[in-house]
């Protein structure tokens, strides 16, 4: 049975550039398509891509950089959905189109898809730290996953699934510490791997031939995860350099949008650097998560993972405790 | 929830040159598999396309321009569905398939999908004038559209859309003057543009440069719509001299059979100029009209459009009438 | 509606040589995801193909020849589904996979899906004929067919659809004599064609131009069939001498795996005639049988052929008698 959505949340529904001045995306966002806009003026406008006279997607009209002109009775509507010209007729009170509150920051689009009146900026995931760091250490990228939403947040949450998809990035979090740590906005999965050989993608930024390796899955609801990571001369304090970034928005049960990116705070202007982590984190993403996420999907179908009985392991607790605050949040919902 | 068909009804199931002598042709009409067959005598036929014994389609068998010969097991059946032979014992009462009753009429075949008692050839939709027509002044083509059969009848009753799905016909229908008649067999929207720059597209039969263009849409219960167009001197009385045809059949719910031509009633012999009109009219519908009633269904999804609460303007009079008239003739069908 | 299957059975799950040592083979049977491996040992192992952590399909794993790693966090599986290690904490009582007994018998692995302390490998279908049967006189293939699994016994319970389907092998079953005799295992279907002229492919073995020739389908529950042919001197004794081999396991409700064979007891040695003869048997089956069933399953959809109320033939009778016996079966089963 299809479950609610979280809707009083923000989710990312772009990349800023995928944006261009005047240009507009159309995406199916928690089952709801959603034409994008970017006005003359720069800003962002979300609406229901879909003309209220005829249900014709207004993403196969024309957006002339403030209006949106249905390319089938020519009904024209402002960024707000409002109908502001019928060549057929008066205004009427019902010639409008659902709106979604849209707030761009980090280079994110975000979108609300509560009730608008609780759209509040200041729930957006604090992804404040990426703003000084410059493009050249920063890089992102996009991919669609046959798999639900939720499949993906617990693949986050449990690092440990790294040392068997990803040998590459070694094997040291399945016997590493791992504490989780509940917080107002989320929850925060830590793992420490004391005195390991260093692994080699590490090496270029690391003092010793061992350190100890920090993890952290740090989970902002409903679906924005930053994963860092660093190492330190064995015993030292943690320090956090290097981060994977990912917002997960549903396109349905079954289908979900993922947004990844890259971000550092050492060898800044290295866009070279940039462009090999990227590469390496993508095949990793792309080759070696999205094939297993998939395959899961085929296995869980349509029902909720957590209503067929797994077996749960200590290395679920974040994932568990995740789901656990979004079903919460979810039954609070206003019906 | 599906919906019920318009059973009591005759529908376009074929062009009459689709079926060659002794050919057949199978085909889904109104969620039903039909076999319609020419036999060596001329005659149309239509028998549901499954062999009562073993269910497989008929359409894997043989038709010899009289009996229709199960690939399966070899019953054989005679154009009214009575089997004839049965290689495995003897014909009883339920050896035989549902027949359609099946007229072939202005290059048309037509059946019938109620009761056959109550199949009168006098309710097949009136395209006499087309008679008297030449071969070379008229010609035809055939799409699947993958959208619900209604939204094509919504589409040809209101011909605003023209001027912003077709802008090379012109845009003077959205300020014409538009009047709805209802009759006996259907309705019509009629529309007077006055004084208008004559389009490039009439220019060929007009007398000038200035001239009122009308248009109608005759729609004929359930699903045949002749739509004429003509241009006068401004001032004059109505013209009808250039007709498109439109007959749209459910093959299911969600996707539709559409026939359509063209005709004319000047330059008779001219069969470059009717190539030109085809040509003209075949881009339009499938490169303009197709991809927005399909892009309509999507969002549409398997509810009727009119159960969503869409917005209806002064242009829908004519959709909203025909459609409810087709609510109470479904209605009042027998169940 | 979903209709139970029948559990409480052996059903080909592959041929033997489809595993070679230490290689798996994932296939979905009676709607059950199921990895088959065979151990460095040689003995045949079957497990849910689904990790009861996370459900991923543990064919995306590892299998070593006698463990299963899971790919995505890596616990272990023994060939009976124990989890013999877990790199994240306890073994508990429910990390376990289902497994289902196998059993590797004439050259095909033979899995049981009811309740295993019923598995009674003496009810694997009899195919002891074929043990003195030398490799260069059988012959074996594979496909999957996209039709329910007892359209495909239905067809091979009345062999006179080899008369219209297979116009190559002759025509004389629909008027041979047909006997249906029921046995504990199963039931079987003969015919007699009395002095026929001898078809072209049973020259090779026949005494004459014209001969008696008998066919049998020998259905042994739940859905292994075995036919049967031979020719002898008119008035002879019936001598079996040619036989195909048949088993059908459900993927789903409206696909099958069908697995196909051939066999004789004559010029044993001749594996180019054993080629011939899998080359046209396996013709006949993809480019004949094939089409007809999905083209049926089509017609058919999603319910039982018999609550259509199709017209039943007295070359029904193996058929029905069949899928009775089948009926009362699945309505024997423990809840």
């Amino acid at each position: 049975m299809a479950k609610p959505y979280l809707h009083e949340a923000w989710y990312q529904a772009a990349w800023s550039d995928e944006l261009s001045e005047m240009g507009s995306l159309t995406r199916t966002l928690l089952g709801m398509p959603v034409l994008l806009t970017r006005g003359s003026n720069g800003g962002i406008a979300a609406l229901v891509d879909r003309c209220p006279h005829r249900f014709v997607p207004l993403s196969r009209g024309r957006f002339d950089g403030e209006l949106v002109t249905c390319g089938y009775h020519g009904l024209v509507f402002d960024s707000a959905g409002q109908c502001v010209r019928n060549p057929h007729g008066p205004i009427t009170e019902r010639a409008r189109i659902r709106s979604f509150p849209a707030v761009e920051r980090y280079g994110r689009v975000w979108l609300w898809f509560g009730d608008p009146d609780c759209a509040d900026s200041a729930m957006i995931p604090d992804l404040s730290f990426l703003d000084p760091l410059p493009a050249s250490a920063v890089a992102h990228s996009y991919m669609s996953v046959e798999t639900n939403w939720l499949l993906i947040v617990d693949n986050l949450l449990d690092l440990t699934h790294s040392d068997y998809v990803h040998p590459a990035f070694g094997d040291f979090v399945t016997d590493a510490e791992m504490t989780v740590d509940e917080s107002k906005d989320g929850l925060s999965v830590g793992w420490i791997a004391r005195d390991q050989e260093t692994p080699h993608i590490y090496r270029a930024n690391l003092p010793s031939d061992r350190s100890d390796i920090w993890l952290r899955s740090n989970w902002l609801t409903p679906s924005t995860i930053v994963v860092g990571t660093g190492a330190t001369a064995p015993g030292s304090e943690p320090e956090w350099s290097l981060w994977s970034l990912h917002g997960i928005t549903p396109e349905s049960e079954t289908r979900s949008h993922y947004f990844f990116g890259f971000a550092r705070d050492f060898n800044l202007a290295d866009a070279d650097f940039t462009l090999l982590m990227q590469n390496a984190g993508t095949a990793a993403f792309v080759n070696e998560d999205k094939p297993i996420l998939e395959a899961q999907q085929m296995r869980v179908g349509e029902a909720d993972l957590f209503d067929l009985d797994p077996l749960v392991l200590p290395s679920d607790r974040g994932a568990v405790l995740a789901r656990r605050r979004l079903r919460k949040l979810i039954s609070a919902q206003p019906v």
